[in-house]
């Protein structure tokens, strides 16, 4: 197998680890060595508990590199930022309608895109996994399909799992030729949740005091269909010509 | 996903670990809680440096029992007594004529022949692998398609990845379809996209003479979006407001 050759192309560069306010730093150095031995470089972390420190430095052993270049956020919006596709890891089912697939599944799909744009893999905290909020930051939900009775992996297994699948889908010539549609980065989404919550209000169907659980179903409708660039345009030009009807046309 | 009743089917059951001359008994509790995730619970250790251990006991958590009911022998070839095929992890080529396959053929392997007699997955120290002596002992060598830069995993996460292909290979196929929510018949569609291009029509949005690309376009996004009933419900009731704003309010 000719690997040499996939460590210079663009689709290991275009993948990002989001590990969201990670506990225990040592989970955050083991988790950088199992990005390094698949090819990943590019750790984000949100609000870690502890970091720099010397426990994530002594596991990551030979990827230290990886960790002296994490991004630290604030915000998991923040450390998505350029991104088209967020892929979050859920160790359980939950009750909500993002659509949920295996990590292999997953990964095809990451690599696919990957090729051409900016993708994040996206790891809750070790006790709880991702909260509602960071979920509504995801597009898609990604499963390892563990033992029922004991689904439990350590964070750092969970990223080695996720990122070996990657790996495994970029070096089995799985990428397709063709290119991808230029998807709406988190930013641009962003955008348009913000317009599209803001019209709700004004029409009358959203109430501003208790917005929480409308707008999130919301979202997840428009999350599942990954929007392209362009078809946020166009949903944004109907949100502002239906505050202000009749008075220009678009025709 | 019905997953439980794979839990007590033989193939799991006629699986091994066996972890040869370990140094680190953090690294066994892992590897024990790497193992119990993916359904499997029959650990052997060759000549371990230390077992048991307060540490490989911490490490394991839920997979105690793991821990509690592994074997200790001397040697490799006690270890395998009964297994009709002995896997060995490799990290590397090596100048010998073992048949060398990746991890996921190797699973595939692993889960077909233990479905009716016992097998072993055999991965030795964290150091330098398995000896010559060792894999003399095995009849296929498997690997895991590492970055060729940096392709040193974890014992632990080398466990975790072998043991989830095995998991996948048994489950592949096997899995049943996950009930899903109700999603809009194709009336209810046509009802919801007739309603959305009246009122884009009103808002001067949509040409009513040449109406065709556009409202292909909207209809594509939302047929990705896989539309669950309530959805359409919920998007209805957008539509209606939105023609009769500040009149009538939803909350």
């Amino acid at each position: 197998m000719s690997q040499l050759i996939f460590n210079n192309i663009p689709v290991f560069n275009n993948i990002r680890v989001v590990l969201c306010q990670t506990s225990h730093p040592g989970n955050i150095g083991s988790a950088a060595r199992a990005m390094k031995t698949m090819g990943l470089q590019h750790l984000y972390l949100v609000k870690p508990q502890h970091f720099p420190d010397a426990h994530a430095t002594a596991l990551s052993t030979g990827a230290a590199d990886v960790l002296e270049n994490a991004i630290v956020s604030e915000t998991l919006s923040e450390a998505l930022t350029g991104c088209v596709l967020a892929i979050g890891m859920s160790a359980r089912k939950r009750q909500i309608s993002h659509e949920l697939v295996n990590v292999r599944e997953a990964a095809l799909r990451a690599s696919k895109i990957a090729s051409t744009q900016p993708i994040a893999l996206v790891f809750g905290t070790e006790m709880s996994g991702l909260s509602n909020a960071e979920l509504d930051c995801c597009q898609l939900l990604a499963m390892i399909p563990a033992n029922p009775e004991y689904s439990s992996l350590n964070l750092a297994a969970a990223v080695q799992v996720m990122c070996y699948e990657v790996r495994m889908a970029v070096l089995e010539g799985k990428l397709e030729a063709t290119p991808s549609p230029e998807l709406a980065t988190n930013e641009a989404l962003e955008g348009f949740y913000a317009h599209l919550e803001e019209t709700l209000i004004q029409i009358g169907y959203l109430n501003p005091s208790a917005p929480k659980k409308l707008s999130e179903r919301i979202r997840r409708i428009y999350a599942r269909a990954q929007l392209e660039k362009e078809e946020v345009n166009l949903l944004r030009g109907i949100l502002t010509l239906s505050l202000t009807p009749k008075k220009h046309t678009k025709y």
